[in-house]
């Protein structure tokens, strides 16, 4: 079974928002086991829609359209799919209650603009979205299937989750599918399949293994398939188990997608705090951790450090190491990691300086030199990395190198984390 | 004249990797004058690429696509473009020549696989890529045009730039476009489509005034359309000094994208210097500010002071002002501000206490209740917001919140940018 997504709108289309949706409905159809073989973006507007939505219809088993479902005359897409599927618009009670409901607990009056939101093609079946006025509908036709589903990222994801991924699995009668992901750091991509090759080789038939490399390190997703949930979460643990003894030193996380949230779980999991010291990064490390619910409970604070005045201040930075060395160096990261760690009593302490460019280099010290220090219960770890040129892309990599020493430091060897 | 953006690649298709090449294209193409009306994202398969190519290119005047350039067997672009174009590939040796440079400067050795980066379809005009190993190419056909580029975003940014869009602009003769944009910040878009009116009537007719709506501001954007580029450039001065003596007040910045670009003009242009203490944001202001080159003329740094520990000991609020009020309140922000701007030496101190979420909330401070100081030479300015239960969006928003009170403060009425 194959599917297609038209995410809809002017706004995608000129660039003014990038399109998250495409990739959001993407990986949720992946992991459900639905092929997704095209995404499209277009405008608000019927010839688009009629057209693309034709030449979709024609290749795809089932088709999923985003956007143009709003109250004002620039949204058509309802118009059009009552056009396309030869229905009328006809006011839908469950829709009706569903934006009452809203309107009223927003403490607003209900207009007739927006009551036009329970007008739904008479042909299709409503899916009630709680979270706004926009309803999803469900059309069949010759076996085949089209969704049109609201393009407010929050409201199609919930839809998505709890609504139409298992209509569809239903509908096409895709059996069962079972997702492990499962984070590796500190390995190039080949030196782990080559470490990680016998086990692989000896995976069950139904249990396929993907390579999905990111910054800094490579998921590893295994998907099961089968007919029953509980023997295909079973084959997963014992599988996951095996991988543990050849790559147990290198796995960092089990079903998540970042660094961050790796170094979180490490952190809670051996109740150690962090503090940071940050002038290359510029905040960008407390931020990637604050972003996270919880980070309260292991991050005490930081410093971003970003003049020399305040290396001295509020870390303790000596002039006389400034002055010897440069903020760039290794003696002063050193100071700044031992100095944050002291000053706001943290278990960990780390520390960035580097020259993040574009101006600022030297012969001696390039734009992209940066110098990180950890600074841990067992004395101070210290690193110079060498980053291109691209301020952007040196701060992620620092950030990035920084996750990955103290993940590095406070797991213990081949410590299986769930 | 029109066109359409083809991404092609697996890692795009199936969401590992958000496709932020098709909102940079069209932005570009926009800004040329070049109507956008389809984007989409297809497997490096080719069939995929066969049916796409064939069906956009019946429909529009020129296609771009990005993507599958590379060494390796996943990678088939150039392959099914000269089948499509019914043409073989060649050794180019403007490409090989490029090729060769880039390896030496990396320190490489060249291998045979390299070595096929240089080889491209016989029918095509290559399109030389300095930045990457894999080359644009450019294909006419029945006057229309084909233009394939590499999938890295930089090296594809920067190809558009220098070299496809003034190919298209004179393949298809579109004349002169002239752009402007100007960020208007702190007045909702229909106060300001009031205040502005009579200026936007009485705009010439080669001058179009678009309304792009952003996170806490409102982007305008003039686009003016003739044959010569000085006519049209002193025409848009003259209108933009028109704007200014409407909506000066509100006027924070022109050609930027984002509000922290508005804010490190300003900072600059005033010469002022600023220091932050950050606890609900949690660094996401310092980022944001240190991710722009040149930061450091006007940024001294900050504290993220997550725990009341760190906000005693490193800001100097008072362990009475925290049992008494709370970390959450007004007197708590206005000790953060006054005490980092003093300690860090800056003019302006800001600083943001409050509930991210999604635990912490109280009946008198639910989640997204967030307060906020700015400490400068003339006192101390605070505000209480209540955003909703989202952290993330409840981060970004006290930031452009941030931002937008320091701009104002420091701009004077009516100030004139540039």
């Amino acid at each position: 079974m194959n599917i297609s997504i038209i995410n809809i709108g002017d706004e995608l289309l000129i660039g003014q928002v990038v399109n998250t949706n495409a990739s959001t409905m993407s990986k949720m159809l992946i992991a459900a086991g639905i092929d997704v073989r095209e995404t499209a973006v277009i405008a608000d507007s019927r010839e688009a829609i009629i057209d693309t939505l034709s030449r979709h219809f024609e290749t795809y088993d089932a088709v999923i359209m985003t956007g143009g479902l709003g109250p004002t005359k620039d949204d058509v897409t309802k118009k059009v799919l009552c056009e396309y599927f030869q229905s009328e618009l006809e006011e839908n009670a469950t829709v009706l209650d569903n934006v009452k409901r809203i309107f009223e607990a927003r403490g607003y009056e209900l207009t007739e603009i927006n009551r036009q939101q329970a007008w739904v093609p008479k042909c299709c079946t409503v899916i009630n979205n709680v979270m706004g006025t926009a309803p999803g509908m469900w059309f069949e036709k010759e076996g085949k299937i089209v969704v049109s589903l609201p393009g407010v990222p929050f409201e199609m994801e919930n839809l998505m989750r709890t609504e139409v991924i298992g209509r569809l699995q239903k509908h096409f009668n895709t059996g069962c599918i079972v997702n492990k992901n499962i984070l590796v750091q500190g390995i190039g991509e080949s030196f782990l399949s080559d470490m990680i090759e016998p086990w692989e080789l000896g995976l069950p038939d139904n249990i396929k293994l993907a390579y999905l490399p990111q910054a800094g390190m490579v998921k590893l997703r295994l998907t099961a398939r089968g007919e029953n949930k509980e023997i295909l979460d079973e084959a997963i643990v014992r599988e996951v188990k095996k991988l543990y003894l050849l790559a147990g030193d290198y796995i960092v996380g089990e079903d998540m997608e970042t660094l961050p949230e790796a170094l979180a779980q490490i952190m809670k999991l051996h109740g150690k705090t962090l503090a940071t010291a940050e002038s290359c990064t510029g905040g960008a490390i407390a931020s990637k951790i604050t972003a996270m619910a919880g980070a309260s409970t292991f991050f005490n604070g930081g410093v971003v450090a970003y003049s020399n005045a305040v290396k001295m201040s509020t870390l303790g930075v000596k002039s006389k190491t400034l002055e010897m060395h440069g903020a760039v160096s290794e003696e002063t990261v050193r100071e700044m990691a031992t100095g944050v760690r002291e000053r706001l009593g943290a278990d960990y302490g780390v520390a960035t300086s580097g020259i993040a460019g574009p101006g600022g280099g030297t012969a001696e010290k390039p734009v992209g030199t940066v110098w990180i220090a950890l600074a841990g219960p067992d004395g101070v770890e210290t690193r110079l990395k060498k980053y291109g040129d691209d301020r952007i892309r040196t701060i992620e990599r620092t950030c990035n190198e920084v996750f990955s020493m103290l993940i590095h430091s406070i797991k213990t060897p081949k410590e299986q984390l769930q």
